[in-house]
């Protein structure tokens, strides 16, 4: 089944473990971490399981200076027998190669790039949380390692994948969030890099970010670039709205991310026999079916969070509260179902999840 | 005159000097950098001046995952009396401090940020080459260093200032280009963070220039990304035209870098009674003012080439070919001017130089 054997060094001085009720998400880091190198002439070698620490970079490394990187985001669910589930890991495998294809930078073999996340899972095992709700996070990523300063692509490229036990997105179940309409910044245009995974998309929000913070809202809804109206994503999600029979969400028009959360959901609306349609619609359709009592849920979807149900909007002045600031049915059964395919807790009737077996 | 005091510690092992005649730009790196922290409680402390030397990052570095980093480009060129000159330093300060307002990061004190670059030119003075053209690149760079995996501003950073020596950008004098018009990818949009000097920006024009190069140009025309019509930028440098009796060059409305070569250029033609228009205009009009004979000159500014003469535009199937392919008269006389204040041989009747005495 694995042929890929990868060399490990183990550490010597393992981490303490956390206090798993305070896990919050992405401070703390697992024993070990992959790495694997590449460069023009050799392609990608040396790949190894090695103690996590800090990484050794010329100051003249591509990655500091022109940003040319990607990465994923992904969990390693304990299930109630004891062994792990990974969900859709090949979608994370194929979107990096996605990304990496945008960004001039080499692909990966998508088995390898899974049995590598595989096997720092059993290395570092007993790092996975078992609290409800926990996962453990993986954050495979590849940054450009050339010390060269024109602007190019880099010949050299390292991947690497960390991980790190994260508590509950929800502390006391699922809880609607406040967002606010972002009309003065833009994400990212047609023909830019929207579609892919890598740090310049999330450079360019954190100032919007922090202006949503400053209204009391925990996350952006982003417009289109080009007539700033078209509704995009949420945050770092994509977005969801009920509107009468149907649910709508963006389309894959190269702005917005292909998150594999969004389409889990939409497969799963579809076989709850649920009209679902990925069109444009603006933040003005959206006011509007509210006005006209249609509206009745909005969820963000993502890795994070996997549902995150929004029970306020506010744009510019005006602001509508959605089905009474409480988690609609959609977004509760969409919750469940999902965490509990992940979590091993409901037939996985998609063949959506890769086990790992207890070490 | 310098305040600042920063402490040094020396290389025991200085590296050979590389052939001065085969410099290259970005390649080879001095013997010394600057390093400067901040965290959020202390703000920007520990200025010092190190051996240049790896730097060491925790693999959950913010700055390798969603690119919180800016940085800037200038140059040290020596005069005939053996001194440094700095060009309009006081600019970059400012602009790194902008793009770092843009990208939620701290702004420093930009008398520190000049001072620092001083103090690092004089401890590698002896690496300032001194064939005609070359010059000693600096390259400051703020990077976000806090290990923490969730999407939010870093709470710490640290500022760089590498130096490389680098040759003539024009092995035998101006050398006109070729460029290709990109229609497909965009580089920046209204609201997005095209006015900062942030990785970003460069990762994501690294496949349309990949583009370029496969259909023998050296560059890419960057249209706008709302009507993917008006002319923004050549590759990473600011785009002229001359038309008629004026020239053109697209305004600073936020999708565009604001060019140190830019605004001295604009400033010299204008001394110079020559009409310049800040002005949007499209890739149909420069199209059009060729065809009518009324296109006289194109050329792009930056730090790097100073003056870069185009001379041919491809776009789409169309192509056209300005003043012969040769280099026009406002081209050289700008490259002459700029180069002659840079290098002390023409009088700085703009106070654009300042001054580093030979130690």
């Amino acid at each position: 089944m694995n042929n890929f054997d990868f060399p490990i060094t183990r550490t010597d001085t393992p981490v303490p473990k956390p206090d798993m009720d305070k896990l919050g998400f992405g401070q703390y880091f697992t024993d070990h971490m992959f790495v694997m190198d590449f460069d023009d002439g050799t392609g990608w070698h040396n790949a190894r399981i090695v103690p996590y620490a800090p990484i050794s970079l010329d100051p003249a490394a591509a990655v500091l200076h022109y940003s040319q990187e990607v990465f994923e985001g992904m969990k390693a669910y304990l299930t109630r027998s004891g062994d792990a589930l990974l969900f859709r890991p090949f979608e994370n495998a194929q979107r990096s190669n996605n990304s990496s294809r945008r960004l001039c930078m080499p692909v990966i073999d998508e088995r390898l790039y899974i049995e590598a996340i595989k096997a720092l899972v059993r290395e570092d095992y007993d790092w996975i949380p078992d609290r409800e709700g926990t996962a453990l996070y993986i954050r495979p990523f590849i940054i450009a390692t050339e010390a060269f300063l024109g602007v190019r692509p880099s010949k050299k490229y390292s991947f690497y994948v960390i991980m790190s036990p994260v508590g509950s997105y929800y502390e006391s179940g699922l809880m609607p969030t406040k967002i606010y309409v972002e009309d003065e910044y833009a994400r990212s245009v047609k023909g830019g890099m929207g579609a892919a995974k890598t740090g310049g998309n999330y450079a360019s929000g954190l100032l919007s970010q922090e202006k949503a913070k400053a209204k009391n809202c925990s996350q952006v809804l982003w417009l289109d670039g080009v007539e700033r109206k078209y509704v995009e994503e949420i945050g770092t999600s994509n977005a969801f709205f009920a509107i009468e029979d149907k649910i709508v969400t963006s389309p894959l028009t190269g702005t917005i991310l292909p998150g594999i959360t969004r389409d889990s959901v939409i497969e799963l609306l579809r076989s709850w026999d649920m009209r679902v349609e990925e069109d444009r619609f603006t933040i003005g359709d959206i006011f509007e079916a509210h006005e006209n009592g249609r509206l009745s849920e909005v969820f963000a979807t993502g890795t994070a969070a996997v549902i995150s149900p929004v029970g306020q909007i506010m744009w510019g002045e005006r602001s509508i509260t959605i089905n009474e600031n409480t988690t609609g049915p959609i977004s509760k059964r969409l919750y469940e179902s999902i965490t509990g395919i992940q979590t091993g807790m409901i037939a996985d009737r998609f063949s959506w999840t890769e086990l790992i077996p207890k070490p």
